[in-house]
């Protein structure tokens, strides 16, 4: 799967190609493998005691006529079962297991079977509004779902050989090709969430039918244009109205504006990431697929500044993005409140694809420090340690009893503790999905070069001119400084170009070859490492990533970080939970000049490193049923104790905080 | 006014037997009599350009039979006429405006052609929807409105000593009355807003007929009792909902469960102030109108408990209260967001209501300093120094742009700028008739005691034993410290206790008589220094209460105030504005140790005493496109200038803050 694809500088490589190791990301992955899969396929059948109904996999038996039931769920339910089917589709890449394989089969059989005479799978549209089909594809998740489909296929398809969900999948696609186009007979018109745009850019690549990179661009080029597709199909429903019932979508949708959609302008001139955060990383990185493949350097030119409008402004530390619960979506400039935060985990998720694609359009290590931001922080903050509860939301702040008392707060999915499973399950299947194919984010090459963006204990298999090369990773990373690299050419010896990524976050680094420092600073371009040279295989590269204990500040612009600063230490984010540090979080302040200790805690959560330090709480106030009073200040020292963020809330639950007040 | 009523231990002097002279009060009082109140005459009569229509008095013509319309406004839209004809009434009391009064005797003959025949009145169910009435108490407003309408009637009584209104009034209870009690031909119902209880209460004092007090009694008593009076009713509508559309009412109220009305348990087992802020203040004073007359001590017991509950864990620095849009509601202990408050100018006003009777059962300074801490601030803050544009909602930290932009902000009425008219206008006719009626809750009196509770520039009458004492405050409170009293008995001399309140807020009173210095701390009870003596004619006070900048600490609990201070002086809590301080407000600190200085400004704000200090700014971050670095602080020093809180938004719009971090 690395060969080269039409338009690409650089090839990711297929995620099969790497297998991990040992620590961190293995056990994860082992984790989502023989866990949260099996989990989650008991989840979409209903069978998770006590966990929200999800019908996913029931829709499609009726929609097959092998069952008589009403639809349940979401308009969107079928996606959960395709996101599955792509995560079951990376494992399979990854290790058999013809078990797990034939049940995967089965689902696909299922499918197939609930797929209509013209190729269309949609069980709602089939089951519960058949009338409705292309109606309203601002609200309905029509061409989303059909995206998720097309991924998933194409992840099956490389997972295991088989070209059955494939050929489902392209019969779909073509399908869809009869009713979008640019001509008068089709509709000119696009998904309220992104989706298909990205997916079809997959099918491309795997089928190698530029009719679907064609029809992405096509949507990707619809988007936001006027007269405005939204307008035009309520108009012809309007007229419908009084055939159908759309009273309830209408009524669901009408407090958002278009920019919800990513659809107030075209998608060129669109400056700003406004909106639902999940449909503007779908859509971003489509513009940057479709940059890729057809070198359109105007949708590139519009990702980059949308880019920098996350990265330098609406970005949580963490790589949570969406700042608010109401459309799920960003607001404006440095507006980053921690316990508000919306974050949803599919967000985070969103802007890994994102920031992939503009890594391999130019490298440069801000990209994938992104994605090792949103890996080790926002992302995987949305699982349990042991693989069965998620977060959808993952704010930065937590105080429980606002989460329970405040109902506003509930109603908009904040959580205090990871569910088993909720109504829109969006996000457990995409966690899943990413950490199935995590290999997939760790190199890229061409045929000159090799990237490595990120250190994870792990075994690749890399192709340069036709010519494998393994690159054996050693590392406890991110816990340790060390990361050991052993290069080992197909050949006795290959000549080649071997970047390595020196993290952002690093701010010394040290480099040598078989034992000889290389001067890092002469040959870095854009945070990574290049180093050219005739590779021999058993060459080894030794990489010390120094870790202190960063105390990091916000812009002065985010206001509710002022005063306050977040400690880091090596890619992970660390916070405070109240079980390590007792109630009232906010209440401790640790000195801008403190020191700190670290260590590895086998037997914590799975073992991190964590950190301690003094800090100091205000002592004073005993009375307390005195609500105001003349200031007097009396501290106490208290032992603070960090972990990191990402691992909170798989103990005693509680209160916890990420932005902590310094002195 | 002040004759001794069954049951007071202490008579509140009715306000019209106080003038108030020349400063602050004074001036406010004026721009609500010459300005807001016909201001408020333009907007009930939607002659207010670019203000939201309310309708309210066009209602009153529809119910007439003079206009054919469609009703317009929300259910309750006939309380505001009634607030304003309050405040009226209120105003006629202290000084005479024939114009003014033929004005609001239209509106009383119009209010009477709208009475239905067996003395009902309410045009929402008079016009639309009269088969309505009685059927959803929870939901519609119904004896609310008729509380309202109470109130009115005994003010204008008062203000004028014209009959006409109050007669209105005694016939729609006298109907009520028929319609509501124990027995079982009647009702055992109560309404979901809590107002007829209190208004019930002033109709008994006035009329001295105790079956009104009888009937305020009922519904208390019946408040939350199993079987539960909004089931039976909803059982009865939903039984009917085959005839009727009640569904608008049912959806729009189906999110709050029973605390929201205080009606989750009886009255009496109520520990925790919950629910709707205003409702909760209204009930809370009925409460405690029926333990004051009618010596109910388990009435006074719960409601020193719900006192408690909120001054010593729910209510802001401002005296604001509601920590919640959702439901305008309190929430739980400490929760006390600044950005996020609610503190609707109706609630702060309900409190003063509810501290006001709380004081006349118990003479403790506790409850007349909420008084003074709401009157200047959390009230006053609701309308514009013009006096013609209003505060729904009163946050203690205003970011304009997550105002507009965060959109769920907007939709839950807050507005970063004070607006003309609301659609729905509880607070400005509200706010208008507490101002109109302030020198109420100045002085009260028994036949040995006369108590000073606020201290205002004013001339009152008080009656002791049937002979009249003039008291004349000369001060300008609260920019001043001295207060200079003169007490001037009908006769040349009088024995009686003069009891002064010692605010908490002071650290350091002084007081002397015709210049002779009094020991204050050992004739000190519950904050009020009692002086027992003969009074002679001319005799003077001067009571000095030293009024320093103050440093003000919230407990600890309160997580959003951690490491941060308000300012205030006398009574008056402080801000920064924008204006003078330049945006981005968070992000100044003051030192712990900070010293102020103060002067008072004649020309800005209508004259108010300003606070300058030093504070510091953080200075680095200038690459303003760095959202995350490691932290490297500089600060710098800047010029800091506070203002107080109720005046802020009178200049040009911006960011305000109370609570400022502290380093």
């Amino acid at each position: 799967m690395s060969e080269k694809v039409k338009g690409e500088r650089l090839t990711p490589l297929a995620h099969n190609l790497v297998k991990l190791n040992n620590f961190f990301w293995a056990q994860r992955q082992k984790t989502v493998f023989n866990i949260s899969i099996p989990y989650q396929y008991q989840a979409l059948n209903d069978s998770v005691p006590g966990a929200t109904a999800s019908n996913a996999i029931k829709n499609f038996r009726i929609a097959a006529g092998e069952m008589k039931e009403a639809y349940g769920g979401r308009v969107f339910q079928d996606s959960d079962v395709y996101k599955w089917l792509e995560a079951v589709g990376y494992y399979l890449g990854v290790e058999e297991n013809p078990e797990l394989e034939s049940i995967a089969d089965e689902i696909i059989d299922l499918i197939q079977r609930a797929q209509q005479e013209d190729g269309y799978v949609n069980t709602y549209f089939t089951v519960a509004a058949p009338l409705e089909r292309w109606n309203n594809l601002r609200d309905l998740h029509e061409l989303y779902c059909a995206g998720h489909m097309i991924e998933a296929a194409v992840a099956y398809y490389h997972g295991t050989g088989k070209t059955k969900f494939l050929t489902i999948a392209c019969r779909f696609a073509d399908y869809i090709e009869t009713v979008f186009g640019s001509e008068t007979s089709k509709k000119q018109g696009y998904d309220g969430h992104e989706e298909i745009e990205l997916a079809l850019v997959k099918l491309f690549k795997t089928t190698g039918e530029e009719r679907y990179l064609a029809l992405s661009k096509f949507f990707i080029d619809e988007r936001g244009m006027q007269p405005h597709f939204f307008d035009s199909e309520e108009e012809n429903r309007k007229q419908e109205a009084t055939k159908h019932d759309y009273s309830y979508y209408q009524a669901h949708m009408v407090e958002y504006d278009y920019a919800y959609f990513q659809a107030h302008q075209p998608v060129r001139e669109q400056e700003t990431a406004d909106g639902h955060a999940v449909r503007a990383m779908y859509l971003y990185s489509g513009m940057m697929d479709i940059a890729i493949h057809t070198g359109d350097g105007s949708l590139y030119k519009a990702c980059k500044k949308l880019w920098n409008n996350i990265v330098s402004r609406r970005m949580y530390v963490t790589g949570g993005i969406g700042s608010i619960a109401h459309g799920e979506a960003f607001t404006y400039d440095y507006d980053l409140p921690n316990d508000k935060a919306y974050t949803e985990t599919c967000a985070a998720i969103g802007l890994v694809f994102f920031a992939q694609r503009m890594l391999h359009y130019e490298v440069d290590r801000e990209y994938a420090d992104v994605i090792e931001r949103v890996l080790y922080n926002g992302a995987l903050s949305g699982i349990s340690l042991d693989g069965t509860k998620y977060f959808y939301v993952n704010p930065l702040e937590v105080w429980p009893e606002s989460i329970e008392k405040r109902k506003d707060n509930y109603k908009k999915r904040l959580r205090s503790t990871r569910q088993e499973w909720y109504g829109t399950a969006c996000c457990p299947p995409n966690i899943a999905r990413l950490i199935s194919s995590l290999g997939h984010y760790m190199y890229s090459s061409n045929d000159r070069e090799v990237y490595a963006h990120l250190y994870i204990d792990s075994e690749a298999n890399v192709k340069i001119n036709g010519r494998n090369i393994s690159i054996i990773q050693k590392t406890n990373y991110p816990w340790d400084e060390t990361i050991q690299i052993q290069v080992n050419p197909e050949n006795e010896s290959e000549k080649f170009t071997f970047a390595l990524r020196i993290p952002g976050w690093c701010r010394q680094a040290t480099l040598s070859i078989n034992g000889k420092l290389v001067d890092i600073k002469s040959s870095l371009k854009q945070g990574y490492v290049y180093l050219d040279r005739l590779w021999k295989n058993g060459d080894s590269i030794n990489l010390q990533l120094a870790m202190p204990i960063e105390k990091i500040q916000a812009n002065v612009n985010v206001r509710v970080n002022a005063g306050k600063m977040a400690l880091q230490r090596g890619p992970v984010v660390y916070c405070l939970e109240e079980v390590d540090n007792g109630s009232n979080l906010p209440d401790i302040s640790i000195s801008q000049h403190a020191e700190f200790s670290s260590y590895f805690d086998h037997e914590l959560l799975g073992g991190v490193t964590v950190i301690e330090t003094e800090g100091k709480r205000v002592s004073n106030m005993t009375e307390e049923d005195i609500l105001y009073k003349p200031l007097e200040i009396e501290t106490r020292t208290v032992q603070i104790k960090a972990v990191p963020y990402f691992a909170w809330c798989n103990r005693t639950p509680g209160e916890m905080l990420v932005w902590i007040r310094r002195h």
